[in-house]
């Protein structure tokens, strides 16, 4: 192999949105795998909106992204050489990878995946990270319950869309908000959400969002923070649960996120909030990931994918997770 | 009895901090049992922080206290005069009734105290409402185990004080916050709080938190809000659980109370953060009296209790709570 192997760098930690210069794409020959390790070729990789929490250098318990490396992130590939016996040159595989054509693996981080009905690139999505998030996040920390209203903020993304329709297998009335009429219409017509709220094109958040919840509001699934969560708490009810899953709002800026005291409405409403990352329920994946199996099979959740051609394009698709672009689960494909 | 009642009524609703102009004292004669009904001869009676939400005219699902009409918060009294067969003559009382003099009740919101070797006065403290509040909020939404560090904001007012001593019999680290050093060493000293932060006199409130807590803090007891609880957040463990019992530093503002968004922290700490009031527990209080008492008898709960003397000075008392001058539970005793 004289190819090249590409590989975006984070050069630079981002000061508020990130910009291009922030990264840079480095190339080298394709690694070789030494014994025990196999040599994974990039199919599809993953852009999420809590990677920009990695490139910010604070302690935390997942580590920053180091400057001058590959930047890692959800990967489905192809498995081209093996020096590992779990692994066969062909296997389809999905793990933490780098954004990079080619990658090496000593097998740990990674796991084979069925190619069968359902399409490898629900590994990265449904049936990935997000769908795991969606799934934790609704049932262990929101808990609804039937008859109960759900209100799901970035609710076209790839968490909130399966968020949703969870929440309607259930039994809840769904209200979803997000920035385009477009997304709003799919959510409802082909998700079966009961409302949507467009919070780029509404004047009064607080007035759509209590026209949408007539009667208040039980559990809100918070992906986004800002203004449209200082709404959603004026209207929860006694004992409502708040998962906060994301603040996307507040990833870039660069001043402090500055928000009437969410403690007292949580205080008078006796209501609970938890942040939570897929991994802290890591322990019971198999479990998540059984059942949302079995939803997709019997066709019971649906789940849209938004895939962008080309490892060059990375970037660019990251930085679209911030202005709202993306319906659904925003992808790269990098390899057929 | 031509003797005259005495009843402070709420004429205005506070904006910012209450002022004597908000309460009026009326006098009226002393009125009379009908038919079921018994006359109280208040003893003591209770001021609170909560009181001064119930002054707002906001909607919540505890109602706010009416205009022009007596304020009703906790009192332990004696019954002068009885029409009702569940009560005699001289039996000691506890319950919710006016802030008067005497007062009439159709002895639904009144119950028999005993009068042992227990003082009356530790039904409105640490055997009623201020007790069963540290009691089930630490225990049921705080979850300390063994080994963990335990902050407490208000640390010496009658709930922040139940709560250090009950994480201690946890086997907890305990760090109270209060605003004077007597209040502070009567914590360290009598109570066995591990330390203590003046946040009066400290320059640096997150610095002397984080000595006081070099592991961390896995539960925070929140009376306080504002800047403490600001600084608090950043110290958090994973999994953390905040206690919302109080926002005292915002009840008297007049502009939104605008703080750092505490939600980024609790999503990167996947930590819980819950308000709650002592009757969210209500179907519990026989298991959380029997259980304090217990603990009290056994000499292993302590309880401070500062008292007035006379109903004149009730408005005075009340607004001393938001002052910070109290040293555990703020009583007003209205007759022997």
């Amino acid at each position: 192999m004289s190819e090249l192997n590409r590989s975006i760098y984070l050069v630079s930690r981002p000061e508020g949105m990130p910009e291009k210069s922030n990264f840079k794409t480095v190339e080298s020959p394709v690694p070789q795998p030494a014994e025990g390790e196999v040599l994974v070729q990039t199919m599809y990789l993953s852009v999420d909106p809590y990677m920009r929490g990695r490139m910010r250098d604070v302690k935390s318990y997942v580590p920053p992204f180091p400057l001058n490396e590959v930047i890692v992130g959800g990967v489905v590939g192809r498995v081209v050489e093996s020096k590992n016996p779990n692994f066969a040159k062909g296997d389809i595989i999905a793990g933490m990878l780098g954004w990079s054509d080619y990658s090496i693996s000593n097998g740990k981080n990674i796991k084979k995946i069925e190619t069968g009905a359902i399409p490898v690139t629900h590994a990265l999505g449904i049936l990935g990270m997000p769908g795991l998030t969606a799934y934790f996040g609704l049932l262990e920390i929101g808990k609804p319950k039937e008859g109960e209203t759900v209100v799901v903020s970035g609710a076209a993304g790839a968490v909130g869309m399966v968020v949703g329709q969870i929440a309607k297998l259930k039994g809840c009335r769904v209200v979803g908000i997000a920035g385009t009429d477009e997304k709003n219409e799919y959510l409802r017509s082909e998700l079966g959400f009961d409302a949507t709220v467009n919070y780029k094109t509404t004047t009064n958040m607080r007035q759509s969002l209590a026209e949408a919840c007539p009667n208040g509001i039980d559990v809100y699934f918070d992906n986004v923070g800002g203004e449209i969560t200082d709404a959603v708490l004026t209207l929860i009810n006694y004992q409502a649960r708040i998962v906060i899953c994301g603040q996307i709002s507040a990833y870039n800026m660069e001043k402090p996120d500055l928000r009437p005291n969410p403690f007292t409405q949580l205080l008078i409403k006796s209501a609970m909030a938890k942040g939570f990352i897929a991994s802290d329920f890591a322990n019971r994946n198999q479990e998540g990931l059984a059942q949302l199996t079995e939803w997709v099979t019997q066709g019971k959740l649906k789940f849209k994918e938004n895939v962008v051609e080309g490892l060059e394009n990375t970037v660019e698709a990251f930085l679209g997770l911030f202005r709202g672009e993306n319906l659904g689960k925003q992808l790269v494909k990098v390899h057929d």
